[in-house]
């Protein structure tokens, strides 16, 4: 199957999908019969360009890594915002890959939209708009008789919401719980070695794992938003980050983290949601875990979730939850998911 | 979607899939849009039946938890054997659930061509002829425009496979490895509570883990049959159950136990299948693993699998490996997936 693909946004995640999709053409055509072909990249800072020709992805990577802007080094048709730019774009699946805003969604939640309305697929890495509107896109998404997929919102390339809808397709799930956000991890990992909450942060942002302002992370926006979005996958509902109980790791101390230690125990920031009484409830706060448990060996960085089920137990799936190449790879399982 | 549906095998599998059945049939129409019309039922005990206008499969339950016989209590044509079973059927699904043989996959790999050949999809848990055969199945399967799929194969209803083919999509997978069998797990966390390999053999087999000839498990076919699965899907070779090093769990003392154990390390029996030099290598042998890593932390009847990819490193599931639910939860997840 061939898709003409356009791509709103050339930073660490639309880069890193191009790179993954010009590095195994060959690949993704023998295996999965998959051929794309770029008619237009968007970015707010690289500009934007659209050919229905098609454009080169490779020299799309080459310009901008030899800090060129994609206007001035590709040809077609330039100048256009986002919106003109999927107006114009003869594309059958849109790649909405910008930044991720928890309040209202923008400006990923507009392009979504738009890109719907046109009868286009759209894969997403961006955590705003589906957290904040997936019933409402999804119905668009039917509506329009176009897909809406979103691998990547939710702990990256490792497949969290694929193994949910396609993997448990059939089970009841009663329980979702996680740890959903590697930044904070890594900071709790850092103080069981004995650093202070301020200089784990530090240590983590001179690795990139953090931001200069760390809010979204360490008062845990991040993980609230992705465990909206699980489920509202597993439970149908309809709830909003604002309805997540929300406690970061500001205020675990070095003391916390020894004390349940030597009880055996790891403070980890989990993410939890589950039915009650008919109801939805949802929380995200620093809990105790025991050291001998799967949560419990999530180190580091690393990602995981648990899904309870009623056929099958606790279902397990651990992995990294972050980074551009594994947010690239979930665009591809994405696209894969459209040719089958 | 409507399928006609033919079941071969009333066993633990066959009825904990029509359990499932009967109690969803609602949900699974509601959210799915899923609806199954039982068209034959066929079991070397119960007799065989097949009703083109359709049986009750909750009477059938019920006739064999009451010790009577299908083809004593339900109406259709009897006495037929499999293959007339298949052939008489208009059945567009049929969910193949004997007994495993992996020596020669008998009796399924023959109902499972004679499905195929009649132009109908096939839902298997029988690990024999996937493993025996999958190669020639798959393109049997694509040459008549019809799907194979074996979820309940390897992991029974956690989503190994699923995760493999559909959540990696697009990943290069270098190496799988996995606590594939529950018996010889479970016999192994006995041991570390101080019980002899006879004694938790012993008291597997009263718990009904084991078989009483336990040779497929502690000699390690089973796992032998389900890394040669999840290989041949990873790396697209053909490899066959006998390529597999294969060394069981028999010759485990306690003193190999409890001395891992004070170095911070629990046996495990470990599957793994690898690229090497070109060439696939798989093998199944007790392995000394870190209390300390997700191998490490997995007792009891639980199963693990792990993979290792390009854009994601390592990716782990883990749940429950075997049971009557769970194996019927993976022949229901493999039912939706053909109305996806």
């Amino acid at each position: 199957m061939e898709f003409r693909l356009a791509l709103i946004g050339f930073g660490v995640v639309g880069r890193g999908f191009t790179e993954i999709l010009v590095r195994k053409q060959e690949y993704l055509q023998r295996k999965y019969g998959l051929k794309v072909k770029y008619v237009g990249i968007c970015d707010i800072k690289y500009g934007s360009v659209v050919s229905h020709e098609g454009l080169d992805p490779a020299k799309a990577l080459e310009t901008v890594k030899s800090g060129g802007t994609l206007e001035k080094h590709l040809n077609g048709v330039k100048g256009l915002n986002a919106l003109e730019f999927i107006e114009l774009s003869n594309a059958d699946v849109v790649v909405e890959a910008t930044w991720t805003n928890l309040e209202v969604g923008e400006p990923g939640l507009t392009h979504i939209k738009k890109a719907l309305n046109a009868g286009k697929h759209v894969i997403t890495t961006n955590k705003g708009p589906i957290a904040l509107a997936f019933k409402e896109l999804d119905s668009l998404a039917k509506s329009k008789g176009v897909k809406l997929l979103f691998s990547g919102t939710v702990m990256s390339g490792t497949p969290s919401i694929r193994t949910l809808i396609r993997g448990l397709a059939g089970c009841y799930v009663s329980e979702v719980a996680g740890i959903l956000n590697g930044t904070t991890n890594y900071i709790l990992t850092k103080m069981e070695e004995g650093l202070s909450f301020n200089e784990a942060l530090r240590d983590a942002q001179l690795r990139g794992y953090a931001e200069a302002d760390p809010t979204m992370d360490v008062d845990a926006w991040d993980p609230a938003a992705k465990i909206v979005i699980l489920a509202n996958i597993a439970f149908g509902s309809d709830i909003k980050p604002k309805d997540v109980i929300r406690e970061g790791i500001r205020n675990v101390t070095l003391d916390n983290i020894k004390d349940a230690l030597r009880r055996g125990k790891r403070v980890k920031l989990v993410a939890r949601a589950w039915i009650d009484d008919g109801g939805i409830r949802a929380k995200v706060t620093p809990e105790e875990v025991d050291v001998n448990s799967f949560f419990g060996q999530v180190g580091g960085t690393v990602n995981a979730v648990m899904y309870r089920t009623d056929s099958l137990g606790d279902v397990y799936l651990i992995g990294r939850g972050a980074g551009g190449e594994e947010a690239g790879q979930a665009v591809l399982a994405d696209l894969i998911e459209l040719t089958l």
